[in-house]
């Protein structure tokens, strides 16, 4: 299962056999990747989404397959332009959850007024597919002066997160019922492009690089960065906003926040000289409110991510190992 | 299952629920959507494969997945010019068989010159997937004064198949064993590209529509045709080609090898004064060395295939209806 996590496992699996075997290019291991066909540069991106249970509190896969898409796009600097779908439904999968997943991809489409153009759908026996998986792909077209680049990170540059951390993966976790928690939570599954538009129109030529840190947690990719810069991370635990009710669940089962899996923030690099605006423009947007600086860029220990924790310490956390939440999205 | 099997069902599926909530525009239902970005005109198309079994004479569905999009873009009248794709693995999936459709893809990827630029990997728990399904997106790019449309079709317009009909279909039911028969008989699983460009070159101003005849067979695609153009389909069955353990095997199962699949064909229809140049340029291509000219476009009956069988008898042939063989690709 841990290959299929977002963590080390899953990215030995792709660095060890899918990119060898697969990739020929330069490619790096973005959120989506650049092409250039017929005279235009697009961003090409695609996920599946296997998220057990369909439904859950603030969304559902469906939901979740288009949001994905579009925030994969958005945090590669993209706007989504068309996407294509595809389902796995299993025999006797019941009309109306079909009907309320397809509801519901449609009013996400609308929200974040995309075109779905083509799919699929292919049925499998009973007991082969777990209701359904949704497979999305989406083009984007790049947005106004944004460039996103690990390689362009400085020392000195600031760590921006969109809000409360956490929230998808606990969610999930309590919608489970496998634990006897309650708390008030919904997903934070929304498209994040108004929130990157309103960065790039604030901020483009400092800003460096951008990620939603979905499975493996913000966490991982901040991991994923520092080795990416071959530069240090430094995060201010106090400063890393999150619900009493994630930090409460992550205290009792003995999780990290910080690798917990969301759907709808992100993580943004910015130089120091643009920090206010790329902030200020976050704050002022629908869905921002709760932005605010949680780190910044370090020349040492190279590859790393520090976090200063409360209690005036410092710890190194590494990516996401195993899979303490398996099908989360 | 039938749902899942490329016939009635699965278009009613598709026309009652999926078109009306989640297509907005005026898209046909065609095997690849046009899109406009960037100032690019782009062909966008999307498939799941979850061929059972994974490997099986001729193929396996590493090599499926990437043929099957470089084909729906090819008769789209497009040259395959990035894909990205995903896997869904079982837990416990050998490492081996993972591998294996891992270099199937790349050598599939290799054979039609088309780049793999992203993926993403899921695993679900052990008996929630069936050893793994792959989903397929790819972006192509316009053949040069190819366009395909069905409502161009006119009375005395010829169909063009490829060559012999069937293979894939009766070689994954025979690979299933359930059946105690035996045939010297492949999947034709291929890329059809090579074929779709010799034909443009010979013929574009006089291509009209073309088809690859997967799920469902020739009879489910050209039901399509006629119900999209208004017209008939008239085919000669003594003109179709077909292997002898295709012919066999359908007739032992009372199937009717007009609705098997078939992975490495096409059917194209041409203008008639453009139909000799069409054949020859097929015919001198590697792999066209048994098309051939199977029927006509006629004025009536409106929105039906007739064929003209070896008895001299002629009988209506309709979609596919249920799922004589599920999980077919």
């Amino acid at each position: 299962m841990s290959h299929g996590a977002g963590g080390k496992a899953s990215r030995r699996l792709v660095e060890g056999m899918f990119a060898p075997l697969l990739l020929t290019g330069e490619e790096q291991l973005n959120d989506a990747a650049t092409v250039n066909i017929g005279g235009a540069t697009l961003a090409f991106t695609t996920d599946s989404f296997v998220v057990r249970p369909l439904q859950f509190p603030g969304g559902s896969i469906g939901e979740l397959a288009v949001n994905g898409t579009v925030n994969d796009l958005a945090v590669s600097g993209a706007r989504a332009r068309a996407m294509v779908a595809t389902f796995v439904l299993e025999e006797g999968l019941e009309r109306e959850v079909l009907e309320a997943e397809v509801r519901a991809m449609a009013a996400a489409l609308a929200r974040a007024r995309v075109p779905l153009v083509g799919g699929d759908t292919k049925v499998v026996e009973r007991g082969k597919a777990d209701g359904m998986y949704i497979t999305t792909a989406g083009i984007g077209s790049p947005i106004e002066g944004v460039r996103i680049d690990p390689r362009s990170v400085r020392p000195g540059d600031n760590v921006l997160l969109t809000g409360p951390i956490g929230d998808h993966g606990i969610t999930i976790l309590l919608a489970r019922s496998e634990l006897d928690l309650e708390a008030d939570l919904v997903s934070d599954t929304r498209p994040v492009l108004p929130l990157v538009e309103a960065l790039a129109a604030a901020c483009a030529p400092g800003l460096r690089w951008m990620r939603d840190p979905t499975r493996g947690g913000v966490a991982t990719s901040l991991n994923e960065l520092a080795r990416d810069c071959g530069l240090a991370v430094e995060l201010n635990e106090e400063d890393i906003p999150m619900h009493d009710a994630v930090r409460g669940a992550c205290e009792l089962l003995g999780l990290d926040p910080l690798h917990i899996a969301n759907e709808g923030q992100f993580l943004a690099v910015v130089a120091p000289e643009y920090t206010d605006m790329a902030l200020n423009a976050l704050l002022q947007t629908e869905g921002g409110e709760a932005a605010c600086v949680i780190g910044k860029i370090r020349e040492h220990p190279a590859n790393a991510v520090l976090v200063n924790t409360r209690y005036r310490g410092t710890r190194i956390i590494d990516m996401l190992v195993g899979d303490p939440l398996p099908r989360i999205c």
